[in-house]
């Protein structure tokens, strides 16, 4: 069995749960972690393995994959394309509505080499649930739900307003919209229905509690559309019960044959959302190593590629112990 | 848009089912139904379509994909290598122990087609779960469950012992088993802790219901490692509220990442189990005609072929709509 070498770019959470998942993997490991703070600054967590800047990882020779674990909206649109010119990667660019700017933008530089963009959970893992259940049910209609979860870009917002020391932001699926989407009236549910905002916010002392509550609840795009509960409590209870990142979510296709009613239905639930990640990145990394060694070069996604590529196992072992 | 053209092979349950399905997919239409019966005596739902005999069927070359809907055992065993030599096909081949040497057999004699063995939910979309499951959470264990849902195997082999006039068998999966799955405990489950078998008979008059009952409690194989619930009912109430044929189940992948847990869970709740592998069938069958005349010719599964080829969307479309 060939070793894959993978690379790390980019050491936050999500870096951090790739190095964990690579330790699950017996066809991997982690050749080298780049950064673009000083890399004598960094100390990983797997030894031995050197920690180098940008311009030295896109020197080296010997890395089968890069893993980018930067955020999407300033990191990866940068480094998709810088990276994707010289390695194989694996990204989990998550803005929806870009999406396509992104793939034409890796897809031009990819000529020798294979980039999967937008792998992950959602997009990722959910996509293929949603294409599966439109592919087997046309007749449908289907729904995403995400939480009960911390949304980070939802934290951060409350940590810019003034008056707030530390925040977290729970995203929670609302029951009767889920089962509504089972029953396939998805289509009759606005964004505020299906989910509610619970945020626990610390106050700087002395500040006004009216008015950071009502700064948040009518806060635009985050919070204004949503049934947002805002609770008070103390720097010490948010580290005690809320620095966690747990997340989850559901797919639903709901849909007709004949006159029958048929249900599909996917779930996720995680107890940490960037090693869960991290662990369908290390995946993704198999998968696109195998498309490169086939030659099939460019941008793709994980819906380009078949579902027994992400696994270690060979077809007729597949076959055997797994269809 | 090129309309392919489909072929259905064997005109029971499931080969109505793919017929039903034919009717949502505009990019495919029904162009014969294959029988071994008389030609004439068969009347089908698709108006103008022509029935014809195997002979015929071997010498059309209008068919785009031959969708095999006989039963595993006596049927596909046959009829799978003796289309594949000419047809691009799709089969729901479901003899799990046999599926290797069937899937030899059928790829010696694909040198020219593509040949999509072993389709539909089980094996099948079940089958990607179980591999996704073990690709993103490999330190983990797995479980399916079936139901509740109508066993055609076990309705069959209860109609056949003596004073059994008509019978329908649920099989049902036990919540408290379910429930240990999630929690990553599937190992500690014997088959026995997973269904509970639930059987609806009508006896002949004057049958001695003890004997029958004790007949299907034992019966190897079938219903002695099961805790299993007889109950008598009239042809009427049979009839009345037994014959239809609900099915589904759950594939549930319990695992760690570093020190989280992590759960996947796919679940289907079917008011019609052929409707629906119908429809699954059909999406495989466009995925089959994609990868020939990719010039990928040879036996494959479900496994083998991007999620993305099951949809009638490109992969801009996907990329732009679904991921």
């Amino acid at each position: 069995m060939k070793v894959l070498r993978i690379g790390i770019v980019g050491y936050g959470n999500i870096g951090r749960g790739v190095e964990k998942a690579l330790h699950n993997e017996p066809d991997m490991e982690l050749a080298a972690v780049v950064t673009r703070r000083e890399p004598k600054s960094l100390s990983i967590a797997t030894p031995g393995v050197p920690v180098i800047g940008v311009e030295a990882a896109l020197e080296r020779k010997d890395i089968d994959v890069m893993i980018l674990c930067g955020g999407s909206a300033t990191d990866l649109i940068e480094q998709g394309p810088q990276f994707a010119a010289t390695f194989n990667c694996v990204d989990s660019f998550d803005t929806h509505a870009r999406i396509p700017e992104y793939y034409a933008a890796v897809n031009a530089v990819a000529t020798n080499t294979t980039a999967m963009i937008s792998c992950g959970w959602d997009p990722g893992l959910f996509s293929l649930m949603r294409v599966l259940g439109g592919a087997f049910l046309p007749v449908g209609c289907d729904a995403t739900f995400w939480g009960e979860g911390v949304s980070q870009g939802h934290s951060d917002a409350l940590r810019r307003i003034e008056g707030v020391v530390d925040a977290t932001q729970y995203t929670v699926p609302i029951a009767e919209a889920m089962k509504l989407a089972r029953e396939g009236k998805a289509d009759q549910l606005d964004t505020r229905d299906k989910h509610r905002r619970l945020c626990y916010v610390v106050l700087e002392e002395g500040a006004d509690e009216v008015a950071v509550r009502r700064e948040i609840v009518t806060m635009p795009n985050y919070f204004a559309d949503y049934e947002t509960e805002v609770q008070f409590v103390s720097q010490a209870e948010l580290n005690a019960n809320h620095k966690k990142m747990p997340h989850g979510g559901f797919v639903f296709r709901s849909g007709r044959t004949g006159t029958s009613k048929q249900l599909m239905e996917f779930s996720l639930k995680l107890d940490s959302n960037p090693e869960f990640t991290g662990s369908v990145l290390v995946a993704c990394a198999r998968a696109t190593a195998r498309l490169a060694q086939a030659g099939k070069y460019g941008a793709v996604t994980m819906l380009d590629v078949p579902v027994g590529a992400f696994s270690p196992f060979n077809g007729a072992q597949l076959r055997e112990n797994l269809l």
